[in-house]
């Protein structure tokens, strides 16, 4: 296009944008968070126990009780199938698996990991952070100071030539974060081979620990297009590792967000390590909604069963953002998105120097997205081109017009930068 | 008593030991555990929320949802109630208060004290600890490597002469663990005078701070009968150290311990030095269980109509005790023990070095105490004397038994130290 012809669309854009801002919309797709049909799914969680309940476990525990530091046994279970791991590997925790995350990281500041010098004690911890990621990982890494090294996203998975070569060169390095299925925020699930290379890591550190937070293990949205991954504990063992992989879930984005359960599963060496110290922090979690959980999916049949209805939910709202993306922008050579089959969100590109723009401007117009730059350590985006779109949260119909909108600004941002290239040309 | 008369009873009681033996009694007395007539009081908790229930708060929040960091208002105002602080200066956390203690000296080690030095860069970190006391506050400090130092406990609470000095003179010295009212396990609640005292020290550590866990501050045992505290936050402000106090209290032993919530008191400043923290930490603790407390308790008066269903419950337990002491002991200079208005503990004192053997006996006759020793740091009781009665689980009929056969013990192994100390001049 000519300067005249740029020119031109800009003032159209900027039109268009304008009878946005006379919309006056309030609209909040910052954050994964389920819609209110999705949480009204689950509703019948709060009938599943009453007075007249009996609240006793399957070893004859009373639920309501002290004690029980590391989980009921058919909380083990049930969390166990889904995790794809047996019940002895796992550890039920309370309302939140980031507070797992956490912990962990902070035992193995103040403790150390299996008998190795606790990080505080040492002069430089690092952390390897596949990017874009998710922005609460990369706020625990910072909060304890460690230094984060940014790790190029595939749709295969992580760099792994970079990690393989990172971890065993430098014994600082004592973590990576992972989202290993429909990762937050591409969408992207790793393939076997980037499992394989992960469980046959060589890491200079022996304290060195894959955080794999398996968020969207069972979130998918269609029936035929699914994501399958290779089980990582498992892989590890086989490959001579098996202390190296921490793995998390919870059922906040399959009950209630922040009244589900979170859980650990890792190896019987790494339990015993976290066990010796949850016995200090806590007499244990909260048995009853273990119970609560228990009862009401029975098993993993009624899990996968009640995903089925959040796709049913959420399948409308991703598709309305891509479609909504392959007619405004396909082709243009200004963006690209991701389409994933499962998980919370859609990642766009736009061109280089970007993000901050498109994201302001969708605030000006009453939508507000994941700040630009969250989707990298220390919210440093170096190419100001990644945004996080998060399509749960709002109606159908709000999404169609915030998609627009998101669609128009991208244009807007695009053709204010090729017009500004040109000028400083 | 001469050596004759001292070995003829020494028969008798081992002949009255041996018929208990016989009687295969197994009684757990070892934790403040309530017993199942305690926990049924709660069961129409189960009952508060359905599948029809709004779980909107007041302030509009889907507490089903992510968010709300610190706790529902409505949460903050019940709780805030029963600790006697402004919700204003309340955090509401998950289901134990011992993990919020941990956590706290967990977040001083790692990140340091509203700005202080982390005690992680530090040479050395002491604690005090009024003996005896409650083993898994010493747990806690003792797992991260902090120097405890006794203090010995009086009937006004800890020797404040003792405290003022240490605290003063010693910058090393970062906390004290304290139970207020009804302390585990004598039951004694702070005099007026301790608890000012408290407020007026004058520690030579700034980030000195009172561990005020008001475990029992609505567990009254008697109508007419009942421990007040002057309140220590304020108490603090008034003396122009409004920042030097942690509270903290759970629901645990009023509704179902490990499934209610538990929480924090403390100035605006340490709210927001460990909201600092929390926001990395979790998105949030579990609303839809402070939700159906708050709903099932209504408001203070609540509380205080179920914790006298309590008292119903195990007032007759203490007394129980207490009678069996006073016509078994009474007199014979072998024993002493506490007579609690409140909490969950009556305290022993044997003679000096009988404690041990006489939690043995009662356990090789089927009653398992609380090990003797685990009232002190590190487990070691310096004059092995203290023996911790937790009356609350075991139905009276069975207490009536374990009290005859404690008594017993008692004076069994009394008499066989009197012996040995005979032979021994």
């Amino acid at each position: 296009m000519s300067k005249e012809e740029l020119e031109q669309l800009r003032a159209e854009l900027k039109a268009a944008y304008r009878k946005y801002q006379d919309m006056e919309l309030s609209l909040n797709m910052s954050r994964g968070k389920p819609c209110k049909e999705q949480l009204d799914l689950s509703m019948e969680l709060m009938d599943i126990l009453n007075s007249d309940s009996d609240l006793t476990c399957e070893d004859g525990t009373d639920c309501r009780n002290y004690g029980v530091l590391d989980g009921l046994p058919e909380a083990k279970e049930l969390i166990g199938a889904m995790m794809e791991n047996k019940p002895d590997n796992i550890i039920i925790y309370g309302n939140s698996s980031l507070n797992v995350m956490y912990d962990c990281i902070s035992r193995s500041y103040t403790h150390g990991v299996m008998g190795n010098t606790p990080w505080c004690k040492l002069d430089k911890i690092k952390w390897l952070c596949p990017v874009p990621g998710y922005d609460r990982h990369f706020g625990i890494t910072e909060y304890f100071g460690i230094e984060m090294i940014n790790i190029p996203m595939t749709e295969q998975g992580p760099d792994m030539d970079l990690v393989e070569k990172l971890v065993s060169e430098d014994e600082a390095i004592k973590g990576i974060w992972c989202v290993p299925k429909y990762s937050n925020p591409q969408g992207y699930s790793y393939s076997d081979e980037t499992v394989r290379r992960f469980a046959r890591l060589a890491p200079a550190a022996k304290d060195f620990r894959i955080y794999w937070d398996n968020a969207y293990g069972v979130h998918h949205l269609y029936d035929d297009r699914q994501d399958q991954l290779i089980e990582i504990l498992h892989e590890c063992k086989k490959a001579g590792n098996p202390d190296m992989v921490y793995k998390f879930a919870s059922t906040s984005k399959i009950t209630f967000p922040g009244s589900g359960v979170a859980a650990l599963a890792t190896s019987l060496n790494n339990l015993e390590d976290i066990k010796n110290q949850m016995k200090n922090q806590t007499i244990g979690h909260d048995k009853v909604n273990q119970l609560r959980h228990v009862r009401y999916f029975k098993d993993l049949d009624g899990i996968r069963a009640h995903m089925r209805r959040h796709a049913d939910v959420i399948r409308p709202k991703f598709e309305i953002v891509e479609r909504t993306f392959d007619e405004q922008l396909e082709g243009l050579g200004i963006g690209s998105w991701t389409v994933p089959n499962g998980g919370y969100f859609i990642s766009f590109e736009t061109l280089e120097g970007c993000a901050k723009k498109v994201v302001s401007r969708c605030k000006k117009a009453g939508v507000t997205l994941t700040g630009a730059g969250a989707t990298y350590p220390y919210h440093r985006d170096p190419a100001d081109s990644n945004i996080r779109i998060a399509p749960t949260y709002p109606s159908v119909e709000d999404l169609a017009k915030a998609a627009d909108l998101f669609a128009l600004c991208v244009k807007l941002v695009s053709v204010e930068k090729l017009l500004e290239d040109s000028e400083n040309k």
